[in-house]
């Protein structure tokens, strides 16, 4: 087997909640599993040194690029670009456009990792805007969903180019020769969906993808759909119900198994298959949401993720990095969509 | 105490995938649960006889209505319309009409039941357009949810109406002074809904409705909020995606206590817990969605619903009848709509 080329991922180690202490264990976690990625970890030198002084990372494998300010959760995009240039996140950022990082990790910011990325990065030719793709659990498989909140108001057009993203991403990813891609409607009798869905389906049935047509809501979930397409806010409006109801679930769960002496003495017994069942609804393992369309990739962590989610997303960078996601879109962007 | 005014609600017995039998099985739990109730069965007169031969009703409490078409799953809301106006479905709304019942539950082609409700009964005076609401379950308490697909295209003032609506209902049977109203927007911090949504906002803070802002997908789930508003195609999304995970995890955790032997023990001393669990979630619980907005009380069960899931429909009919929620509706709509 031939030895895969070095990977070299970039990560804002100063945005999101935990702290930089997290990014440095998640960054071990990816070093100890991955023999060819590099880091370079974006960060305040002297707040990188005490977290590395804590959680030491393999001598040659990492290197610490300096940064002096940090974007926080409430900056507007527009404060983050213009008046943070040498933000840990703008600094990640900016390795990718020079050609030294494949792909930046952020749990920043989602409106400014996107202005940011968006300003220095560009879109690839042929797409108007970048989407927002993550992966939901599925029955047997899982699901890959997008737009899932950059983009607010989509044309039909907007939503051929994120089906041919979403496409090539899952295709390269999960080795799919041609993952089966639909778009998310309503199952209500009366009406199937407005008028730009019903374009966007003529667009898409013309196009080389292989389109399955409308899929409700309940079908991510399910093994009939490999890339859910949708705009920004029902993917968002469907991504941050989940979450809800999955939380909701395990809330009644445990309070099932708490109700009395007897459930907590059950709930004891259960422990190993309780801890199994969380374990496949476990929220960190779906951490990680790829900005697609940039020329780079550009992964964005949940902002509270601790050092198990942060390494999931970093994982995703490595993965999308070492199959060239970027460059592949690329390619079929300028095989399948008309030129505007 | 008074005795309750009798409340007569008329039934289509022949729509949905479960046959008659189930309908006058749930018709029976709601007469032994409510004595101020009277149902007036709209369906085929030998196939009613049948079903009442096995499950007997007790006399003087039911009326069959004799039809002579069913409206089938496939049907358009043309055809189910204009070609069958001797359909149970069409029967069961004209007793609405004509005043011999307070309400009309089916479970029959929900496009069908919209058109046919709109046609017959009419909007209340100040309503452009009827809306679907149900409720979603939640930490504490539940959330009633609107639009749930009547409306894929809405302007702010329909969004104001069904507001409106969700309001009034919520107050009059959850005895809410002021229920909590959140506009359904999404968290990405670039972007905050869009000029519909924004300008929905702005009506709904000038209303006297108890407007908490906007909130976001998983909140519907939590107690944050009472009443959540948007339109019919993000509502029907976020319901199917709510409806799908719930599944998915009730397959996870039955995966996980069948793995093995040791698991399937350990699922035979959990299994009165288990059990309390799934009630909890159990869909059957939530059948039943308002068509709010008419001029009389329809409910849409689920189409394959068993007889205790359609008895919930059922019950939603007595409850909104009883309160007399039309007339609330109405009321308030005069006092607070601008007149347009």
């Amino acid at each position: 087997m031939t030895k895969p080329e070095t990977v070299t991922i970039a990560v804002d180690a100063m945005s999101g909640d935990a702290g930089a202490n997290v990014i440095v264990e998640a960054s071990l976690q990816i070093l100890q599993k991955f023999d060819h990625v590099h880091l370079l970890l974006a960060g305040d030198v002297d707040t990188l040194a005490r977290c590395l002084s804590v959680t030491q990372l393999p001598e040659k494998r990492y290197t610490v690029v300096p940064s002096t300010e940090v974007v926080t959760m409430d900056d507007s995009a527009a404060i983050a670009m213009r008046q943070k240039k040498n933000s840990s996140m703008r600094v990640a950022i900016n390795q990718v456009k020079e050609g030294k990082a494949a792909a930046c990790v952020s749990a920043g910011n989602t409106g400014a990792l996107m202005a940011i990325s968006r300003f220095v990065l560009k879109t690839m030719p042929g797409i108007d805007r970048p989407a927002i793709i993550k992966t939901l659990p599925g029955i047997g498989s899982h699901t890959y969903v997008l737009d899932l909140g950059a983009n607010v108001d989509c044309t039909a057009e907007h939503l051929l180019q994120f089906a041919v993203m979403g496409s090539t991403l899952a295709s390269a990813v999960e080795d799919l020769p041609a993952p089966r891609v639909g778009l998310l409607n309503i199952g209500s009798e009366d009406i199937k969906g407005n008028e730009q869905i019903k374009q966007a389906a003529r667009l898409l049935a013309d196009s080389d993808i292989n389109y399955i047509g409308f899929v409700e809501g309940n079908e991510i979930f399910s093994d009939h759909v490999d890339v859910v397409v949708c705009d920004g806010f029902v993917g968002n409006v469907a991504l941050k119900t989940s979450e809800g109801l999955a939380k909701l679930v395990s809330h009644y769960l445990r309070e099932e198994f708490r109700r009395n002496w007897v459930n907590k003495l059950i709930a004891l017994v259960a422990m190993p298959v309780l801890k199994a069942f969380r374990s496949r609804i476990d929220p960190r393992k779906y951490n990680g949401a790829s900005l697609v369309g940039l020329k780079g990739v550009v992964i964005k962590s949940h902002g509270g993720a601790d050092a198990v989610a942060f390494a999931n997303a970093m994982e995703i960078a490595v993965i999308e990095s070492t199959k060239n996601v970027p460059l592949l879109i690329g390619e079929r962007v300028q095989q399948q969509l008309p030129v505007v």
